[in-house]
């Protein structure tokens, strides 16, 4: 059964869930089978292993969490804090603003640093602010690597820099969830103690998976962190861990398998044409966005986020009407404004396994929906400006030269 | 295991096979089970009683024969003819060829009227034949709805007013294989004696299935049609029709569950709504040829096809060219020329379950190619008429409104 | 991929994951989709509804959670409890002792009420208990329906009788997670304040769901309850129904489709049919246990549960070479003995989706494993056993009458 | 939808179709794609290359050809005969029937052997007959290695001496539908000219391919037969292998992926220990029957199958009711009786993925049938029997070890 059935296929451009390669359906077109026999720990095993290598860490321990994001969030936390601790955390969008949220019912002390809605972290109040905790009661660096709501991207090696010119030893994590397998993530490098993703983002997995990578000190501190946590506690997995039977309690054996899919993919295509082929993707969604005479709510170039466009629609035209045109009349799933920039904004994801010929098709249908609801765009000019910058930057096919 | 894995989806613009709905893929994913219990002939029931409705014909009895259109078209014509029996058959493309070749290798007498590629058919010749054979020598007139090799639709309703002019007692045999479930074909009104399609064309199924349709007059001739027969063979068939049983050798049951959903979206959406959504697509991509300065294959605007566009290339350029870039490059499949227009079109197929922004993806994938093989295309230009036209006329989806 | 394939079907008689009907993978089968857009909604509002039906409850308020069995039993306590507060829990087996660590380690102060593995909760000590909180300081009876580590499954209605009889306002939460679905079991009649399964059990799903359904004195209690939560607070998915959007978090829109299917084919059948079938299974299972000279785990009648048997061996053999076997030999999964009868119980799980001959395949493979493992079993004779109450008690399948 | 929904799986135990791995589903579970891309005939030369070897040849060119084994029986008649020729075909049961009425059908002169149904081919006959035609009028003998409806296997090495004892160069045709890559099997060295078998029997996919291998013999002989023949010409396949994209036609692009994954299978179990599987339970259920105290309907040790076992009920018995019966009560799809044996035996298919336990749950439900239709089978009985035998004979699976 299909609700709401339309011909053809549904172009899915909302910033997660997002498409799903067709072999990683088949891979986890399964049957349940005994998570305690040999075979699934045999194949958690090398997940675990080759996890790691998406947050681009080899000194983290990894946890695959039968969650969603926002258990990925409450997981990073209650391992590593303990109430009252203070965070410096950043709010400059709809899901910034929903873990500081969570951090705030969680017990901690948060120390909120905003931004507008549209600008990144502001790095200039977190350096000062740190510059002033001699005493060193922040505890935890909180920040979104990239914010879904308003398309922008943090610079998480400033983040980094900063802690370390200050010899600051706050916790550093951070949410990747519309980041990590799309953008540049490098969690040793840039010392990040916690970081986390959910797997019906960039992974192209079904939602039900928040993945958590948790750095040595991490680990350390939670052995100390009072917050309270039973579900989400690291220990039970660490247990499990040792004992070589991995689960603490049931994993979805269908994801698993989806998992080791969609790894294996992203390991055909190589980590780093996969980010390559994001920046191209979010690059050309961006000069299409010019093209039509639409602002970007992203405020400067140096946050442009290559996973998430958020476009801005002038005062006259509701952006949430875009979204259900879109979908009434193209079979096309944009993203909805959120909160402070509802009816302003709409969103195209453009993240996870994804191609130009996609993009164009839905770029496509975003300028004959803007035609449809009023807005002068001139059409083709969007799909003219991304093909003419694909056109001289899209590689061949590795597979197929 | 994918071959020459590349990210995204490909985009299959290929005049068949074409792209199966998620549904029917999900209604085909079953184990195989018994043809004799009572479950497979009830499920055929229906499929055979509701497969009519494509065919436009309440009094035809049709056939689903595990094989390919090259198979149904034996089947029409080893079930209705004799050895030696004078049949009219029109040349306009490679399909046509190949069926006027398999005419002949089944011992027929064949007349062929030939046409330039990118002609449909000559009826004029049809009906001066049928002027002259006052002693009906001719026993078939043997016509390709639409040519997939150039992209030609011809005038079956013509052929019937031609035949009925001269009180013409020949069969009309049609194959329909890119055009019924996708152009506007009537059997029964315009006395269609053989009607044939396949399962991978405008169905939006795999490929395994022959559907042939035969009116009752089709049917009387089958019982003295001398031509050699056995797998193909009709009466049984219609033994185990009468038997309740239905299937003389055994069905691929996975076909007959995806066939009972490809129905049922048909019929969802409304047969003459898919009609006209093809004859939207097909609007569009002409729009799309003419703004690229590209000449449609087809020389008249009366046979235009609304399944397939053929394209015709500058001279300086390789078409085949283009169809390997679109591969290799954009994860594009596009038709190739085949013999005579080798190298000379390339073809975009939009039949089946298509929607608008699928078709734009692919517009925007050819312009980019024919730039990459140096045309000088306006990149925008070809998505532009498309959108203009589209914008206007593409209905809301009724389930959505 | 497959881990240690093997030919044939895997036997799967774990009591959990269960079997997935085919109906159901398929159903599974799809891409992601905007969980914002009307269409899940709208099938959300169905399966909440329709949820209901599997709890007995007109009154109760269901949520589905993204999370395992044991995030549901988090759910239930930490929304209705507050720290310190006393609930009194019954310790019978593996799974309730975990349940019980989870209360401690949440901060109650939990009144475990143990009994021998192999027997049911000791309801007089309740009785006893209850009588003497005149203070009403018990505030949640805690108990699972059915204790999956031992194949006891508890007098409910009992239970609410005993509390009734003191007038005795704890409220009692159930973990249902191998009863719902399978065993007779009625929220409002027994006046159930929380019960709670998961997805993988008799729904016979994939893992990723818990489910839990809350009465509305429970839901009363969560205006007050102080433990700790933020991602299992029902607040949360209160908001977002009464908002009709449902979701606080991203849902796994391919569970959600797999309930649906699994809803509707519980229905279909029959859940009293449903019942039915699993009080047929058991009894057929224990008979054959008894032919094989093994004893129950279950000591007494009034406890043997109709979706897992566990299966005493005799000193001189380790149960898990039992469990071991099978899968090495005949692709057979087996429960393991765990805990204090590790060793020294097999499990049969005969839950979810299964028919007779399943089971009597199971069984057969049961006999020669103990052969293989020097019990002197005589092969045939559990079958046999099995077969004459199947034979005799096994009612036509209703659609094929 | 399904037809006549019941609980638990469908037990499918008719002679084919067989049951589909998994796997195999899962690799089927794909969209159309453009067979004239590189990635189709780069993976047909591997299927090609692998194909023989389910033939045991080196020196055989395979066929595969979208049609059923009727189709697969025409494509090796009419490429290797021509009309008039004598053929010498044995006659002993449904299947061996229906391929002589097809040769009949064809135009051929057929020297019918005749046995009683139950018995093997005449072997005796067919040496006096070789010995007699020294003018080599015999041009070819064509044998059902396996008769599916009695569970008759003929003796090919014994045919090939006899062949070779006389010198006779009549080309060897061999039905080997119910026996390749279930019983042993060997086209190089028995000297078989063609060999053929369908996708829906031993090779556990669904219907929609039938598999022909032809000697160099036997392509030799197509040069010069004269049997009229167009799709099935195998010519057409030799033109198009030479050209390097190998399909006349357009292939099922789901079974070319799904023989991939069947046949990867089959090399991963070892072709040996399939056969060897095979064996163990033809054995198996002979030893039930016999348990039971009936009949095979197979009159010889000699000719028994280890792909079906039909077996022959009391005379007041019909046994059609215990093939009704057992589907709907058990959810069992046995083998009806066919023709002279109708209401005389029904057929048990031990064939394709299966392994021992899914057998001992169809032989359990037989006893139960036989019980509800009033033979006074002790129940167990031919459970025990079995057992007895796979308990002793049953491999560790070679993978889990």
């Amino acid at each position: 059964m299909d609700y709401f059935y339309g011909p053809g296929r549904n172009h899915l451009f909302v910033p997660g869930p997002v498409n799903i390669p067709e072999s990683v359906l088949r891979a986890m077109n399964r049957n349940n089978e005994d998570y305690r026999s040999p075979a699934v720990p045999a194949m958690t095993k090398t997940l675990l292993e080759d996890v790691k290598k998406i947050f681009k860490t080899t000194s983290g321990t990894p946890f695959i969490i039968p969650t969603t994001g926002t258990g990925a969030w409450e997981s990073a936390l209650t391992n590593t804090l303990s109430p009252g601790d203070r965070t410096v955390s950043f709010l400059i969008g709809q899901f910034s603003l929903l873990w500081i949220d969570q951090q705030k019912r969680l017990g901690f002390n948060v120390d909120v640093v905003e931004s507008d809605w549209g600008q990144g972290a502001n790095l200039d109040i977190l350096a000062s602010k740190l510059a002033e905790d001699t005493a060193h009661t922040i505890k935890a660096v909180c920040i979104v690597h990239n914010e879904t709501a308003t398309g922008v991207t943090n610079n998480l090696a400033k983040v980094r820099k900063i802690l370390d010119d200050y010899r600051h030893p706050a916790l550093l994590l951070v949410d990747g969830v519309s980041s990590i397998c799309a953008l540049d993530f490098r969690m040793d490098e840039w010392g990040v103690d916690v970081a986390l993703t959910g797997s019906q983002k960039a992974l192209s997995l079904p939602t039900g998976m928040g993945i958590v990578c948790a750095s040595p000190k991490a680990l350390e501190a939670s052995k100390t962190a009072k917050s309270f946590r039973v579900f989400f506690d690291w220990k039970d997995y660490l247990k499990f861990y040792k004992l070589g039977t991995f689960w603490p309690y049931t994993p979805s054996i269908q994801l698993l398998y989806g998992l080791r899919e969609a790894l294996d993919l992203l390991f055909l295509e190589g980590l780093d044409n996969v980010i390559a082929r994001h920046a191209r993707l979010g690059k050309a969604t961006r000069l299409a966005v010019e093209a039509w005479g639409l602002k970007n709510c992203t405020q400067k170039e140096e946050w442009f986020s290559d996973t998430v466009t958020a476009v801005l629609v002038p005062p006259y035209i509701d952006s949430a009407e875009i979204v259900r045109r879109g979908w009434k009349r193209y079979n096309l799933s944009l993203g909805l404004g959120l909160n402070k920039v509802a009816g302003k904004v709409f969103r195209i994801g453009h993240l996870g396994n994804l191609n130009e010929l996609q993009l164009l098709g839905c770029l496509a249908g975003v300028e004959m929906i803007l035609k449809d609801v009023g807005y002068p765009v001139k059409l083709g000019s969007g799909v003219a400006a991304a093909c003419a910058y694909l056109q001289n930057n899209t590689p061949l096919i590795a597979s197929r030269i």
